[in-house]
Order: C-alpha cells, then structure tokens, then sequence
C-alpha cells in the first residue's frame, strides 16, 4: 500500500477537502496496525465530524473498515442471508419475534447483534433471560449455526470490523460520537462483514433513539443505504418513530415473554405490526415473495402454524438455551417487589418519555450505565398508558417491578416526570417512511 | 478546582460553543498534570482550530498555559523590562543588533529566544556563532545577568509555559499549527512568563512568513496584542513584509556580523530602519522616551557613541563568547567553498523569494529540517541583489559559501528559482503598518 503523510491528510480534512479511496484505506490499516496514534486519528475524526464526509468517502471507508477483521463467507449456504438492525430504542425487542419468523419462511438470518448501552436496551442481553442461553458462539459455530437452522442469534465477534470496536471507543472517549457518517460506517461495517446478501434498517426517530428528529434520521437511513450500494448489498431502510417505548414491555425478560407473545400470535399491536413490517421487506429483498402482501401472508401463516416459535425454540436449544421457555413463562427471571405508577389527573396521555422511561429502567438495573455493569434480567417497567390512552386519576400508567428499593428512589424522579396528560391526544404514527 | 467532564467540554466547542473561563484553566491543568490524554487534546485542538477562539477564551486560555510552569519574578530590576518577539523569517537578526542598543539606553532585556526550525532562522542558533557563547542559562543565571547588565540573550527555559510546549508538539503531529488563536496564545503564553512590563512584535507577512497575506498577519498582531491587554502588559506590533530576505547575510555566522555592522553604525538599509524603529517603539514603552523621534535620536546616540557595542561585548562575555569578534570578524565560523549565483537575463529583481531562500539555507545546512539535526554556522546565503535592483546578464544575485557539494545540489532547484528578473520593479515597502 502507497504510504501517505497522515498530517496531510489531516489538514486536508480540516480545511474541508475530500480523501481519496487509497488514503482511506491506508489510514484505517496503519490504525488497525497500530502504526497511526490515537491522537491523529482523534483529531482526524473531530475534522470529520465537523466537516463531513462525502458520499465517495464513506464507501471505502467503510469497506476498509470492514476488511480491517474477518469476513463471514457464507456462500455456501444456498439460502437468501438476510439480517436486520435497528439504531436502537426503548423496548424494541423486535428482532427477537422477527428473526425466528422470516427463518422460518425460508430466509437465512446470521444475526449478530449487540449489548444495551445508555437508555437503549440490547437484543444479547434479553436473550440472555432465557435459562441456559449462550450468545458467545465462536465463528465455526455461528456458521455451523445458521447452517442448519437458517437462524443464529450471536454476539458481535470481537475479530470482525476491529478497526470500528477501536474507532467506537475513540470516539466514544473524544465527543465525536453522534456524527451521521461516522454512525453509518459503524453499523455498516459490521453487518457488511457477515456476509449477508440483504439488510433491513430500522432508523429510529423521537425522544428515545440516537437521531432525535426525522430529518437526520432520514438522512443517517439514506446513508447506509448508500453505503450498502457502494458495497453491492441490498439495504431497504424504514423510519419508525420513537418517542414513547415500543409496545409495552421494558426490561430484559418481561421484552422476551412479549416477544414470545408474537411468536405465538398476540402481543401488542406495534410490536406486531413493526414486526411484520420488516420482516415483510426481509422476505421480498431475499427473493421469497414478489411483495409485501404475499411476505405478509407468509409471515401469517409461519405464526398460526408455530412454525416460527418452533424455529426460535429449535435455536434457542441450540444455543443451550431451554426451549421450555415458549409454553412456561414462569422460567424467566423476575423481580420481586412491585410498585404501580398512577395518573395524578383524568385525561389522555399525551407525553410517554421514551428516552426518560430508558433511564429509568438503566438506574432499576435493567440496563447498563458503563459497559462492565451488570445487567439485572428480572427487573422491569410495563408501560400500561402510551400516548392517545384515555385514563382516570389513580389508573396504572406503568407497572415496575424491582429489586432494590435504592434504585427504584433513583429511577422515581425520571418515571415521575415521564408521562404528561392532557386534553387530548391521538396514538402517534409508528411507521413514518421508507428509504430504499 | 472545580472538575468537569471533559467529553462535555470537547463538545460544545465542537459544535461552536465557547468555554468558560475556569473550563479552560482546568483543561491546562489536566493537561499539563498528565491527567488528560493526548487525544482529547488533540480532538480539543481540532475543534478550536475549525470553529475558533474567542478572546474571552484565549485570555484565560494563555493566562492558564503560562501559569503552567515557572514565571520570572524581575520586580526587583528598577528599570522598565522589555522584550521583543518575531514570528520569524529569513535572514531575520533584527533581535541581535536591537537588544544591545536598547539595553544601552536603560531598557532591560530578558531575551529568551528560539532555535531556526523549516525555512526560518533562531535567534540562539545565530548566537551561538560566536566562539564559546552559551545560550543555555538556568534560572539564577539568567536574572543575574539581565539584573547586572540590563540584558542577557538566552534559550527558553523548559520549566516555563510547559503546557505550550507539549501542545506545541502536539499541534505539530495532528494538522493543528497554523491557527491564529493558537499560534498567538503559544507565543504570548511565554513571553508573559518572562515577568516583562512590555512586549514589542515583529509580525511578518509574506512568501518567508508564517503569515502569507497582510490581513491574518494584521489579525494575528490585534490576537497578541489583546491578549497582552487582558493580561496587563503593553504590547505594540510591527507589521513587516518577508516577501523576500531582511538584509544580504542569510544564514549564522554572516548575521552576526551583519549585526555587528548595525552596531557599528553601519549595515543593510532594511535591517538598520527596522532595528532603529521597534528600538524606539521599545523605548517609549519602557517610558525612556516620550516619543519615537527622542527615541531614534537616542539610539542613534547609543550606536555612534559605541554604548551599544559594548553592551553587547559585555553580555557575550558574560555568557562566555568571545567579546573580539566585534573587531574581528575572522573569528566567526566560515565555509570553505564559494558559488555565485548569477543573473539569467539583464533587467530588474522583480521577485527574491524568501521562502525558497529560507529552504536552500537549509538545504546548506544553515537551518534544521527536524528538531535533532545539527546547524553548520559558516555556511551562508549573501542576497547581493533584491527586489528592484538593476542587474545586467551575468551580475551576481548570491553568493553562496558551502562546505559540502550534495549540499549546494539539494540547494540549487530553490535557488534558482527564487530570483525573477522583469521590465521594472521598485523597492517593496518593509513597514506596513502598527497595531497598538
């Protein structure tokens, strides 16, 4: 690889010029060498973040980034690889119905996904209620994994895109984290790297997700899609909102009893329909159906039939999981003291802090506020009253269950202030577009 | 002192915000204590570097930096203390002949200097032409000698403003030198450490400059300027055009006796006019003058008198040179070998660029291209013919004197392209305009 001046390049950046595809590729490998310091590339990064990244950067960029670690090859697989990711939000417990669902039609799904961090919760630590579950899977098993069940629901391996883990934490320590082309090549390299020949987004928009209004949310959807075309990989993105928890479970084990109520033909009618949603445009990129009627008739059938939670329950034994889970809910962890959030006032729900009720749950143990905490599977918030919910003065807004009477004194304040209720107020849009 | 987070503080100034006085003492603070790594300050720097510094920043910035380590206390010395700085140029020994003659007529002196580094010459490396002169004083040395002889000529000292030097070096290896706020709180952080009642600045523009263009040059003097205000200390500035070299000698030891010959009542126009007239902005900062005429009369005195002469063969003996190169120039290093550089064409110097000049010194070996390279003293650069000057085809533009004939190779592509020879041309104008 031609050797290029970092200090060049930097300087470049900074006064708002563009870097070449070699030069991309040459600055991610002497990072991923350790040849090239964290303050260079800090400084790089802030240059970044204020002065953009073109179109032309982020694909070699990302492809660079992509090629720093192991690429899954899963050619061998016949089946269409489809995966999903979503930028994250409070109670989006959706890929865990999703996953099973679209496998069971015929799709191959290598999901990797990752750990709550923040408000938002992480789809590894819900599955991990399951008694027994193990989402460490080494790379052999991962594949041997989707292999045979057409599903796997796995950590991100640390030998993929390490060139992201160590841009991420930079970042993260730098305050160059919320930069839409940085996001983009972040998520991007990582699910580019297994090997999949589609990718469903769900960007999230409102209170509780990363981009807080639906412009940049549109904008981050559109620059992955982008990046997946640079690539070669088909990426359909919906923008979905998230200003109010999604369905009524937050937590860990309460989102997987929820989950499970889908698979089973229940649960509630956000979770259902985002869920059928995306896994109506994971059938159709993957070749299965013509369109999304036809997907969404599949999809109908693989849940009245149980194809789809046995699915899941096939792969959670896989995974040392206990499958007895889907017909005995008593099996997952829970909390033992309760508590019931009342409305002050008679009136409609107007406000349902989506990001408010994600801190609240980090601070009763549900999440984690640095990345060594411990997450606590049992506690849980039920939000009983969202938005557009008529209620009288003394109805339940949300039901928590807890274990430690400190933390729920700590989560008060956010779960107090968290509800608004007025004159009146209708239930707000769940879908708000596509970007394809 | 109050903690903050520094993540925080990174930024707001990322997305154009401004920090609080006691945000920016603590940032040096950490920095400096080793308790913030280098690539939060690099991220800082970048950020500061595309969205700028206020001034209500860079007081307490600079103020913050030169608290950071030691800070002369000359409170004992009666007379007005006063130093003067040049952002640097080629062939620029204005310091050597002014600081003598200043000090003769009752200003003190404490100057600490730099050493040459890319096209620009250093002050210390010049000095340190004169057989045996030490440019290297401690602390104790250092006050004794401007405390007895109202000068002394010395290095900066590592324990003072050491923040500015790790920033500096910081600066360097991540694209963030040349910003106006940063270059001023950098230079005016240790010269108001030198516990001076006034500061004269030199502030060059043009090819040799650091400052291409009248405007940054103008923009950067008003910087320092009110940065001395916010911290009680006169300061005036000079703007002054480095299009093409100060005086003939470019290079050490010819300096030094161009200086010589300054002192001596003699020397280059150029070099004579800009002495004499920061000499007088220096004298009536102090309060010896009332004005600029009694101050030019009063340098002219101390030079034909031979008082400044003396004073400067005080001092070099003082700091262990020897005093008779005044009246003997073969003391002073030279080289062996002589090119002369000679016109293409007949007609006038229309342009002698002082950045390729610069270059080909250092190319000789006058100058360093990296901190650890060693200067040869005799090599030398004499700019016979200057912009506007007549010459007839084969009339010499420079003599070179060199030692070694890969080194006047190397040289020889700047050379010959820093002379344009045209139709007509006059004399550039060296002062161009005062900031107070």
């Amino acid at each position: 690889m031609k050797h290029h001046s970092i200090i060049e390049l930097i300087e470049r950046k900074r006064d708002g010029g563009a870097l070449l595809p070699d030069e991309l590729q040459w600055i991610i490998a002497e990072y991923t060498a350790d040849r090239l310091p964290d303050y260079q590339m800090s400084s790089l990064l802030m240059a970044i973040f204020i002065n953009g990244f073109s179109a032309e950067e982020l694909g070699p960029w990302t492809e660079a980034m992509l090629l720093s670690g192991e690429v899954l090859d899963l050619e061998h697989i016949s089946s269409p690889k489809i995966d999903k990711h979503s930028t994250g939000g409070v109670g989006d417990k959706i890929s865990i119905p999703l996953a099973p669902m679209v496998a069971a039609c015929g799709v191959a799904v290598p999901m990797m996904s990752g750990r709550g961090l923040g408000h938002t919760g992480g789809t590894l630590d819900k599955l991990e209620s399951i008694p027994g579950f193990r989402t460490r899977l080494d790379k052999s098993e991962f594949v041997a994994t989707v292999e045979r069940y057409g599903l796997v629901l796995g950590g991100q391996s640390e030998t993929m895109a390490p060139a992201d883990r160590r841009i991420y934490a930079l970042r993260d320590s730098t305050g160059t984290v919320p930069s839409l082309p940085l996001i983009a090549s972040s998520i991007m390299s990582k699910k580019l790297a297994e090997g999949i020949n589609g990718l469903v987004l769900d960007v999230k928009t409102g209170s509780g997700a990363f981009m807080k209004d639906e412009p940049s949310a549109r904008a981050l959807a559109e620059t992955m899609v982008g990046i997946g075309a640079s690539h070669g990989t088909k990426v359909v993105a919906t923008l979905t909102g998230m200003d109010q928890p999604l369905g009524v479970a937050v937590g860990n084990a309460n989102e997987i009893a929820e989950s499970l109520d889908v698979l089973a033909g229940g649960g509630p009618t956000d979770v259902v329909d985002l869920t059928y949603s995306l896994g109506a445009d994971m059938l159709v990129l993957g070749g299965i159906d013509a369109d999304r009627d036809e997907a969404l008739a599949r999809l109908k059938k693989a849940v009245d039939s149980g194809a789809a939670m046995e699915k899941f329950q096939e792969v959670i034994a896989a995974q040392d999981g206990n499958p007895d889970v889907a017909n005995d809910r008593s099996l997952l962890p829970t909390a033992p003291l309760r508590f019931e959030l009342t409305a002050p006032e008679s009136g409609y729900v107007t406000v349902c802090d989506a990001r408010d009720i994600g801190v609240a749950g980090v601070r009763l143990g549900a999440g984690r506020e640095r990345k060594e905490d411990d997450v606590d599977h049992g506690v849980s918030i039920s939000v009983v009253s969202k938005v557009g919910t008529k209620v009288d003065r003394g109805d339940p807004l949300a039901i928590i269950e807890y274990r430690d009477q400190e933390r729920l004194q700590a989560a008060m304040p956010l779960l107090s202030r968290a509800w608004k209720i007025g004159g009146s107020a209708s239930e707000p849009e769940l879908i708000i577009g596509h970007v394809t």
